[in-house]
């Protein structure tokens, strides 16, 4: 399953001495990877989005500044709307540059080209159920037509990327064929796009890793999300050689939306932190995530990675106890690397006392470890009872607390 | 990296015509995995659980109809409550096994077995972050104790799991050779948990493949899902030879959780289709997420595989088109083997006409597929203009046909 090597791959990124650190295969793009963000073309297929041209600007010029490489925009041809706002962000003078994505066609390419993108992104499906069911052509057509219209656009100085749609639902040997042979006519990416979702890592890994030995181009790669492997799916990408990941902001799109930016931030700043934290400004990501979440009138999901309202709560007192003595042994993303804080829950009846102690410590108040021990029993009988809110299980380590000064006192006065 | 083949596993799952279906290798366990439930212990560490006895009994009683093999509950030294609840959660006479999980020590396995619990799971952290930071034993040590407590719960008439805890930071050699002892020792199972959740797919195959070679007994696997990766950890870990994943409703658990039951099951089904529908019932995913999200007060996420608001909903014209033509071309999974349906949206800018058609036809209108595209023309004006709900296109429509109908009277009329 080898090939001939990628002639524009460097060096692996260098081992790091964090114990999840990649196997460092030459292959493996995971010390430098791109991001190319498509909120506003996958993310405007999202069921709730209606974006205005300021939430387009807005949205644009957050995810700029947040460092990724490419923004993604939808169709100039899908309405008069989005040719205009097309040529608006082009015109913004953005960091990242700006691609649009289009059906392989002359017609839409040369609209595209119009707007004053920095790359096309060319996508036709080739999967049997699409060829059939959707545009009903031929390979040998597809294959005449996207060299004419990467011809075109090459021509133009304007960068242009070839993507067959449900890559996995295609037949092998007819993508390797039409992706060798745009690769000879010059892309500079071609897509592998899991179109419905359904592709397993392994299955992206032996894909893109077959694919890597036979085109010279860079490999972009898009995952749908609906059986949940989206993240792993984008980290497997590039252990097998892909160079660029589509995310989206929340991971919003068609369905259940693609590969999430937060999420792949979570996954590569353990991964590859080095390299994801110099280069993407992971403490902007909250601020985004909820932007966009206004746009689209969603709620962040309770589990999000790093941004969920409980990605670093600690709640179980065996958990509570030696995050207090180590964060690292119950915590894999520090979150102050996204300006985020943890917090040790003893509220529960599985809290336990090494969290107590900690509690009554911020509260000032001075115990002994086997008073820390009482007044922790007292909180896990009254949480077995009821829901406790951290003023609850205050209210009781501070009227335990006056009850030690009270007997303390009394003592005082009958020893006097 | 091979090794003595699982003596307990049997011939790999019969192909099937999925083009989704999995290689077929024989250590695979993907034809025939099974579920532990973890909801009553991982999900009451979510911070947001309080579970009354009630809950508790219910959450028990929908799991074990849905079809899981085993539910997990808390320990009963964690409370009064907790000791409580695990009896009478054991007295139900539920289909699906009941185990307990607690720390490795007599003590605990002692109140477990009181319980009457089917299994006790038993867990100790080996990694040296735990060791250092949380109860600080040596391996040897370790071991020691796991070999008297798994010969006690044995005695008993008990399965017994022996689980490591962090065990993708854990010394290789150490875990094996623990792993190995307590197999010897006649473990039912062995687990491999990612308590941090930081593995990647192809860390969680090289360590399951490892250990498949090692011990005879079988495999449950834990996965946190930290950095996005747990459904994937959890199918590539069954590819690898696991014959058990911990799962729990809407991945609650501490900081965003683990393997979420639903989206375990979209992957599921996709991957190992009749065995998942002949197994799980399906169609009640819907209410016992509904059930467990209104306990612990979250909203099901957004974009929540399968039931997620928009997990079925179309929005690009060029994919509406198509799902007329087949809802396979973007559909990976039915709607239907959960009770659920597919929607197509057509109330935005990116819709299309072959959409727009069929919402004419649901209606019973009848027009021409020119006239369609002219109406089509009117909705993305509007749609550029201002978000629109479908009582706005369908307006739009009925509007349309009122006037070609008026047009058609009068013309009717000039001619009489």
């Amino acid at each position: 399953m080898c090939g001939t090597e990628n002639e524009r791959a460097g060096p692996a990124q260098k081992p790091t001495s964090s114990p999840y650190s990649q196997v460092q295969d030459y292959i493996s793009q995971v010390g430098r990877y791109q991001i190319i963000e498509s909120t506003l073309r996958e993310g405007e297929q999202f069921a709730n989005a209606f974006f205005t041209t300021e939430n387009k600007i807005k949205i644009a010029t957050m995810l700029s500044d947040f460092g990724v490489d490419y923004l993604e925009l939808t169709s100039p041809v899908s309405s008069e709307k989005s040719y205009e706002d097309c040529k608006t962000i082009c015109n913004l003078g953005l960091k990242a540059k700006i691609l649009t994505h289009v059906r392989c066609n002359m017609e839409d390419a040369k609209k595209a080209v119009e707007c004053g993108v920095d790359g096309v992104d060319l996508v036709i499906g080739t999967s049997s159920f699409l060829r059939e069911f959707s545009h009903g052509k031929s390979m040998e057509l597809i294959q005449k037509t996207a060299i004419e219209v990467i011809e075109y656009v090459k021509s133009k100085g304007v960068q242009v990327r070839f993507s067959s749609e449900d890559s996995f639902r295609s037949d092998l040997v007819d993508i390797l064929t039409l992706y060798k042979a745009v690769d000879k006519a010059g892309v500079d990416r071609v897509g592998v796009a899991d179109t419905v979702g359904g592709a397993t890592p392994r299955m992206v890994y032996d894909l893109v890793r077959t694919l890597r030995g036979v085109v010279g181009c860079d490999i972009e790669t898009h995952f749908h999300d609906d059986t949940g492997c989206a993240v792993a799916n984008a980290v497997t990408a590039l252990e097998a050689g892909a160079t660029h990941i589509d995310t989206s902001v929340l991971g919003i799109g068609e369905r259940n939306g693609i590969t999430p930016l937060g999420a792949l931030m979570a996954r590569m700043v353990v991964t590859s932190p080095e390299y994801t934290k110099s280069k993407y400004n992971l403490p902007q990501l909250k601020a985004i995530e909820e932007y966009v979440a206004s746009v689209v009138q969603v709620n962040i999901p309770f589990n999000n990675p790093v941004t969920g309202f409980c990605a670093f709560t600690h709640k179980a007192g065996i958990h509570a106890k030696a995050i207090l003595a180590n964060p690292s042994t119950y915590e894999i993303i520090d979150p102050a690397l996204f300006g985020l804080t943890r917090y040790i829950s003893i509220t529960s009846r599985i809290t336990g006392w090494n969290a107590v102690k900690s509690r009554v410590q911020q509260l000032g108040l001075d115990l002994t470890d086997d008073q820390i021990k009482e007044v922790t029993s007292k909180i896990k009988q009254m949480a077995d009872i009821r829901p406790l809110a951290i003023d609850d299980t205050d209210s009781i380590i501070h009227s335990y607390h006056l009850n030690l000064q009270a007997d303390s006192a009394l003592q005082t006065k009958v020893v006097a």
